[in-house]
């Protein structure tokens, strides 16, 4: 319908996660027609950040540096590791809680059919720094879903090995959740888990 | 909160049409953590068309030839010139409408508060078109809206001067349209101008 090459920029943002032809469409037509300058800005940080970016190497997380800004920072206590599935739980958690310690960004979840386990979420890494000695609990902030909850219960078991005490956050209604318009799986473990009052 | 690279990368992004941060942030990381070929071929496809991708010296739409594809087409009628503010609009019509005759894109409308002219919408190129005797219609297919009627009205002033008639797409309740939940300019205008039936 457009020209190739404006087909081709829409195609290839329409790669975009919840970005459909119709967005596609509306963004290339608005970057071509109103700001070729913030196009060209968003083609050069892809580009900065493809090639430069890659793993921290002490928590996984996405940096562009060895070591990330997290890891890096000597105030945050060494002695508190907080496992999470990926970078946008880190934002998350810095943004919600006072958290001061490390984190460990796993990029993932076990999934053994798909050919994900304990050496692709590098665990090695995780493994070598409980063998340390320095951690006194590891935090698991996986996420709370079938996937989430098995990561969680083999972190658990590779943290008693090296007589690390875990813990879970906790789960249950939401803030503000009304219990009619609570999901019934929720809703039952929360029951369960009812604490003194 | 990420690193620097990173950040780049979501401000870029953010940069696009109804992408705000956290939308943003999603983008980023997905990008980085699962699909950097797709990365890079955005950023290719940007580079490409903000490149070579101009403006077609016959209807002014985006195309990366000096003649757009559709006004080389031979098979269409040029006595038939409609004329739409944007790329977008020409999509609109090809998808909806069996029109068979030419665009011209005005890329915009008339606003002479932005310092927006006949000069700027291209209204010489229009002009001359009009001039060469080969067009027995103008469609007015601008927006329905207060810019759109004074661009319309203007383009009809222009055509009046070489004796082309001109018409405007009809305006009224969409379908589906029910009357209660119809804003009042709209349905003041349909009741307006209702047709015998």
């Amino acid at each position: 319908m457009f020209s190739e090459k404006v087909e081709h920029l829409i195609q290839a943002l329409s790669l975009m996660p919840s970005v459909g032809k119709k967005t596609a469409q509306r963004l290339a037509i608005h970057l071509l027609q109103h700001d070729r300058a913030a196009a060209t800005q968003i083609a050069n940080a892809i580009n900065a950040a493809v090639g430069s970016v890659g793993s921290c190497q002490r928590c996984r997380n996405l940096s562009e540096h060895p070591i990330c800004h997290i890891c890096r920072d000597s105030r945050r206590n060494d002695s508190l590791i907080c496992v999470v599935e990926g970078p946008m739980d880190v934002i998350a958690i810095e943004q919600s809680t006072n958290f001061s310690g490390r984190y460990f960004v796993l990029m993932g979840h076990l999934s053994p059919l798909d050919g994900i386990g304990p050496n692709e979420l590098g665990l090695d890494i995780l493994e070598a720094t409980l063998q340390s000695g320095q951690t006194q609990e590891l935090i698991l902030a996986t996420n709370v879903n079938a996937e989430g909850d098995a990561t969680a219960y083999y972190l658990a078991e590779l943290a008693r090995k090296y007589g690390v005490s875990t813990s879970r956050i906790a789960f249950g209604v939401p803030m503000g959740g009304e219990l009619e318009y609570t999901d019934s799986y929720t809703l039952g473990h929360a029951f369960e888990r009812r604490t003194q009052f």
